[in-house]
């Protein structure tokens, strides 16, 4: 089969590939979250700009406020590629913590920090596309007077979990 | 260093980890796209919903109609996570074609169709995640009378680029 191969933008090179193995069926493909249904999650200020759902209220000492997360990718070994919904309101944050294989952050709406140990705490805001290495420590969350809302990717997950440290103290955050 | 392990919703383990490495200076961590330079971005209907940016045109014969494309994360060794966001104008779309290691795709804007070889055609829209698995022959686009973005994610990038194949013709696609 004469196949076109694109690489990337501007990269596109020609060359014999294998024809395209039968396909078996596949369920679950299509995760379809209706605009009615969205309206439907919990009425407040953040649901007006909510492309995907709000989740379900997280529960863990790893988190200051309140933070909601929905998963959207789980962990499979398919795809290798977990990806969830995470709102923080504002005020919220969660600990210091790293992750062996990476992790990148799209924001999606609101505004808020992160920040790497021992560096000054960025602002960030929707549209910010944050790339934040393996085992670098880091906090990210909400500001005081706005929500923040994130897609989170965890690349490499194959590498293990995230690593959770010491929470973000009062005194810290409100020094920001 | 006593370390509690955030393995998804509701899985939380303790533990002894090694102390986290000291962290070397990384660059370019936060790519921030601020709100005017979007708005700064061509003046058309799309550009009011647009949270990442729209970016360049793509002249390739793997797609029909206007499709606009932005990297948001490279293809490198550290992240293995090619994102880029895609924007198809009403009527556009792309060749038949598949992925070696699959790709998900997260609708933020607008209305299309997403099909399966020897499968109907189904609707997406925002808020929809699409998992499409290694190998699955597949295109996607707009609807007739809207556009459509999402941001593309290439997982298992390691095992190679989109393999692309013939065109969506016109008589396929007006029949939808």
């Amino acid at each position: 089969m004469k196949a076109t191969i694109f690489g990337g933008k501007g990269k596109i090179e020609f060359g014999e590939r294998p024809d395209p193995k039968i396909q078996e069926p596949t369920d679950a493909i299509v995760r379809v979250v209706r605009a009615k249904e969205r309206k439907m999650t919990e009425s407040n200020e953040l649901s007006e700009n909510l492309i995907f759902p709000k989740g379900e209220k997280v529960v863990s000492e790893n988190f200051i406020g309140g933070v909601w997360l929905e998963m959207l990718v789980d962990k499979d070994d398919t795809f290798n590629c977990p990806m969830y919904n995470v709102t923080f309101e504002p005020g919220a944050r969660n600990s210091w913590h790293t992750h062996p294989g990476g992790q990148i952050l799209l924001v999606t709406s609101g505004r808020g920090y992160y920040q790497e140990k021992g560096k000054p705490a960025r602002v960030i805001q929707t549209g910010d596309v944050i790339k934040i290495y393996p085992d670098v420590d880091h906090w990210h969350g909400a500001a005081v007077d706005s929500q923040l809302s994130h897609i989170g990717i965890t690349t490499n997950p194959q590498k293990g979990d995230a690593v959770w440290l010491e929470p973000v103290s009062e005194k810290e955050y409100k020094s920001l």
